[in-house]
């Protein structure tokens, strides 16, 4: 066999790897839970914490670890737990272990079920175990039920048990960090500039950024007030900054930095009794990878991928959060916009996988996540995306017994005809609305992603092997799909926005339309339609969020509208950039002056000038232009679409799980290579295309597809733009 | 208006109570599990800590508490929490609290609702708040769901809400004692013999008992180790005593308490590099009043009373026990009986419910009461005993969505006949056997509790007005109770142990036969037969632990066998008392001797010598001898039957939930007083009685009536006993 050396080099990774595997384990789920929801509550607001507003689901306290070997001589282990712990091998040999310290433990030769027993109300019942060849890693089987007295099939008898599965891990490799220690890294920072003021100094750090603020060389017995503003003029206002801190001085005279991490650009700072040499930030931030590139002739739009990587990078914490000043949460609907942006960006999946655990919680189900409806729904269409992007089973086993009990909870809650309405409790979101709604009834909307979710549901059953479900699922989604056309207004081409008592509302919004169009639950036909009748039109209420913007204009994108969309984003984002923004928003009016552009909720400052939705222009280039997607689980094979869309040129390297897919594209050229999968690259041209490898293919008058291998050889296409 | 002096005092002792009615309060159930658990994952054995071998479930870590006032002046009130806290009054107006601390907070004048959240994982979320109208008490509404997002109506529309319920407390009055720092109390214990022995000391403290050891003056710089032993043998055997401990002196010459307490009557010190003065003991104990009194002519049975009430004031912690030294643990089925005796001795109904909270744990239920099928009926048919002697509706309405979900989870998992059988995962107990049994199918035992737990939901329903549950649940309870017939074998005149295909087996136990007597599901001649054909029969296997002799004694008393039950008594725990026991035991064989007594599953000193199902005499004198049981709720109206039962006098007092029955028995007079409620005194007399008060009626032949009023007056009959 001849392998190529890069191929030996990633073989050779990969050993290295498995033979140094043991890591942090817990209950799949818990930790990151228990992680997401410690920064989540490390929300303040005008100095005041704010929890989250939703149900806080606990962790299992008591946790059963447990693994069966076989071997040939005694091996001695070492042990490492977060809480108290109890090592049994067999029946009755037993260990006592130290919450914290390590404890050596023989394992005789023979086959021996080792079971680990920790409890920790405080954080994360975790393991770490260190031996020759017994190492905690993802092969070591967690239940809260001692395995005496459990039924590994206590819910379906072709289903996985959500009570016995196999742990979960989270790359924590430090038997010394355990994971309730876990912090994001900082750097140093320095500010850009400063400015002596009344009773103060106020910090320029030249950017939105998020972090700890250290005093250098702090003294005096008085007191320190810090204003953080996202602007200087939310810096300067004591009245209506939307946070700040009041400290103590420590007494010694040393350097200080504050207890808490926090959004800003400017910091002021009022000193009562106390001096200070400097002040400077440790930056505090997700380690993801930049795995993403964008090059193109507009300098514009090239600055709107960037600001948007960044947008995206600050809201990328332990979880995706919706902005960092504010809310500082994890919010189902708008995670479900950074995944899809992390997948175009950063492709960690780590704290994708995270963010799904603590948006989901624990059981039972008692409310939707965040309490509201739609974002139920996202959250499945969050895991089908997953799937589609990295191929990854495993994690679908682990977080199926969730999906299973919260559609269970959805399911519960449907109307006489099968479809889902807001109940008593429930918030129906969907938008912000500038004009009033009647949002009663059975809504379009809600059905259409309750029906997306119905397939996630009928997807992953299947791949799971279970059967029953699958079949359930199926005829669950087909039936919903099947009474979506109830909605539909044939006079007016478009989907009415709810229907009550059998009959159709007046309300039309774009919402369930341009939903309809990207998921493909109209015709080609429809789509033209809804285009002219619904998001063209007019008369029809205009979309006022970022947040729904990234699926107008996604929506436009599959309507191959590039050009439209183009523009759109060079006024919309590009109008963010000239007022200086270097962040994007979670929301812009173009129409706004001055201070009233940072105004939101009735506070002068309340609106979050670092917003995760605002940064979608990142995923419709990479999605739309570059024109990548996985078209089967994991990029196993995948398409690209290259559209100009009124550019002169573009550059850019998208990230696959284990690889990437770089496209370069001008009116002439195309050039294609990847790593990974099976490609084909599907482009427009007036002349027939010439292809240095492989056969280019005539599709459709103007249209030519070839087949791209994912083997690092890079392909360039002569052709001609239409 | 005339009122007597008692009704004026009493009068005046809750108005007192009233006005200084701010107590700690939390989630109901949440820290009564956290407590209990606590306790329960105390238990070591030789050195190692043993958790619980059930589910361990959590508590909620973000508890929101809130109460709407109507004020006509501003009030300020103190809040103190156990958490990170956030007191929000109406929309606008926000204090931080720090944990542990006291903020003050101005209750503007009008109608405001104040919402307070508090956070804490490692303990349960607890809030005291003190003002001059505004106090913590049960009127608080508590809830893991934001108000705004809440259905208080959840689950069924008629039915109590299991996440939006009346704040639970507890006695905790004080704020500077938040629950998680609740202890029991201790007072000091002097040993009463001492014997130096090789390698160390003997220390002897006269009886049974539980606590801190502690060493005075102790110094040195190496370490102690303390062999426990509930008899000196154990102590003594350094390779079998079941439980020790081994610690390092710390360095400083002083007094030193042991963190843990433990159960001993001998502690056997042996001290390396160490020097003490002396040792004692802190007696850790519940507080509970000794409310019921027992003497009788019968020496020996005085002593039997007394022994068990040590039991059972040893086997009450923070919840009821089994053994102190073993397992130290909470089960239902052992817990079920600490109820029974509890009300003819402590009436303490905190202990009561904080064991049904810790049983029952939390939401979703995976796994019967401590994994055992049998041990979640004890656990509703504990409910059913409580409401019958206490009348408490405010804790049914408390528990009821954690009856539904129990009940819920039994109902999934009965089989086509409705009945339930042993599933995967299920241990299916009923009482350690000496002799084969095959378990499997429909045993006859486990579908007569479960029917009284289906008739315990039909009662709570009914009596919290759920009137479609309490419809559904009488129609179940009614099915499995009509189905009963199926296990009776004519020919034996006994309910065989199990069925199997709709066969039935030749097995027969009295377990199932004793418990269908006494519940009153056979008629008063199958009753008759089943006590010739299986309680007397000796070809029927002997029960041979005293938890199950309760059930058999308490058959045999409830077919008017008083004298054969006091020669049993007298035999089998006045047989522990011949051996020198101090406190009851787990179980006593009289073939066995010498130190085969201390034996247990095959551990020299394996057997728990002070375990509460040994102390069921206390039960048995009070219902069946004195004769006293409620008749309707609270002992609103009750039964007096006293039966000497071969003795020639008693005098005893038995509790009732505000006051007491008094009882005097011999051969020619009764005296009967009580402090509430309505009573009838019945009883038997070979001539026609006289009484100093009221009306006496015949009822049967030799059989008499006569009313009891509550009202503190003695009432004297002359009569004849048969």
């Amino acid at each position: 066999m001849k392998v190529s050396q890069s191929t030996l080099f990633l073989f050779l990774v990969l050993l290295v790897t498995n033979s140094s595997a043991q890591t942090w384990i817990w209950f799949p789920g818990d930790y990151e839970n228990w992680l997401g929801n410690q920064m989540n509550n490390r929300r303040t607001e005008r100095g005041v914490s704010i929890p989250v507003q939703w149900k806080l689901d606990g962790h299992e306290p008591l946790m059963i670890f447990t693994k069966t070997v076989e071997l040939d001589e005694p091996e001695e282990i070492e042990v490492s737990a977060e809480g108290e712990y109890i090592v049994t091998i067999g029946w009755r040999i037993k260990y006592q272990g130290i919450k914290n310290s390590v404890t050596k433990v023989t394992v005789p030769a023979g086959k021996n079920e080792i079971k680990i027993k920790v409890i920790n109300y405080a954080t994360v019942p975790a393991l770490f175990v260190k031996g020759k060849t017994i190492n905690s890693d993802e092969s070591w089987m967690t239940s809260p039920l001692d395995s005496r007295y459990l039924s590994k099939n206590m819910k379906h008898p072709d289903s996985p048990s959500g009570y016995y599965m196999n742990a979960g891990s989270g790359k924590l490799n430090d038997p010394n960090t355990p994971p309730s220690k876990f912090k994001l890294p900082t750097k140093p920072m320095e500010y850009v500039e400063t400015k002596e003021m009344e009773g103060g100094t106020l910090f320029d750090f030249g950017k939105e950024t998020f972090g700890f603020v250290k005093f250098h060389k702090l003294s005096g017995t008085g007191k320190l007030t810090l204003q953080y503003g996202e602007t200087a003029e939310e810096a300067l206002d004591a009245e209506h900054c939307e946070t700040f801190d009041i400290i103590d001085i420590p007494s010694e005279k040393s350097d200080f930095t504050m207890p808490r991490s926090n959004a800003l650009r400017y910091i002021f700072v009022a000193a009562e009794n106390a001096e200070y040499d400097d002040v400077s930030l440790l930056y505090e931030y997700a380690p993801v990878e930049y795995r993403a590139s964008f090059k193109c002739n507009d300098e514009e739009l090239n600055k709107i991928w960037e600001v948007g990587r960044y947008t995206l990078q600050l809201t990328t914490r332990e979880v995706f959060i919706d902005g960092i000043k504010r809310d500082r949460w994890a919010w189902s609907g708008d995670a479900y916009q950074s995944y899809l942006m992390n997948y175009y960006m950063f492709f960690d999946l780590e704290t994708t996988k995270r963010t799904m655990y603590t948006l989901r919680g624990g059981d039972p189900v008692m409310v939707h996540l965040n309490n509201i409806l739609d974002y139920s729904f996202y959250w499945f269409m969050g895991i089908y995306d997953y799937y589609l992007y990295t191929g990854d089973v495993a994690f679908l086993k682990q977080i199926y017994p969730k999906m299973e009990s919260l559609m269970d909870f959805v399911l519960d809650r449907r109307n006489e005809r099968g479809l889902v309405e807001g109940l008593d409790g429930d918030w129906v979101y969907i938008d912000w609305f500038d004009h009033e709604v009647d949002i009663t009834g059975e809504v379009s909307f809600e059905q259409i992603v309750f029906c997306k979710s119905l397939e996630t549901m009928a997807m992953c059953s299947e791949i799971l092997g279970i059967d029953s479900e699958s079949k359930k699922y199926t005829a669950l989604a087909k039936d919903v799909r099947s009474k979506l056309s109830d909605f539909w207004d044939e006079e007016k081409q478009a989907f009415v926005f709810n229907r009550k008592d059998g009959v159709n509302s007046n309300q039309i919004t774009k919402h369930a339309n341009m939903f309809a169009i990207f998921y493909d639950y109209v015709s080609s036909e429809q789509k033209e339609e809804i285009k002219e009748s619904v998001i063209l039109n007019p008369e029809i209420p205009a979309i006022s969020t970022p947040y729904m913007r990234f699926y107008e204009l996604e929506a436009m994108c599959s309507l191959n509208e590039q050009e439209y969309v183009l523009s759109e984003i060079k006024d919309y984002w590009g109008g963010m950039l000239q007022l200086g923004a270097t962040s994007f928003w979670e929301k812009y009016n173009p129409e706004h002056e001055g201070l009233e552009h940072y105004a939101m909720y009735g506070r002068p400052f309340g609106k979050s000038l670092c917003h995760a939705w605002g940064a979608s222009p990142v995923y419709l280039l990479g999605k739309y232009f570059v024109g990548i997607k996985p078209t089967k689980p994991g990029y196993e094979e995948f398409e690209i679409r290259p559209v100009l869309g009124g550019l002169e040129w573009f550059e850019s390297s998208i990230p696959t799980p284990n690889g990437d897919i770089k496209v370069y594209a001008d009116k002439k050229n195309i050039k294609v290579k990847a790593t990974e999968g099976v490609g084909t690259l599907i482009f427009k041209s007036s002349k027939q295309p010439e292809a240095t490898i492989g056969d280019v293919e005539k599709i459709a008058e103007n249209e030519y597809r070839i087949k791209i291998k994912g083997n690092a050889q890079e392909i360039t296409i002569k052709y001609k733009a239409l």
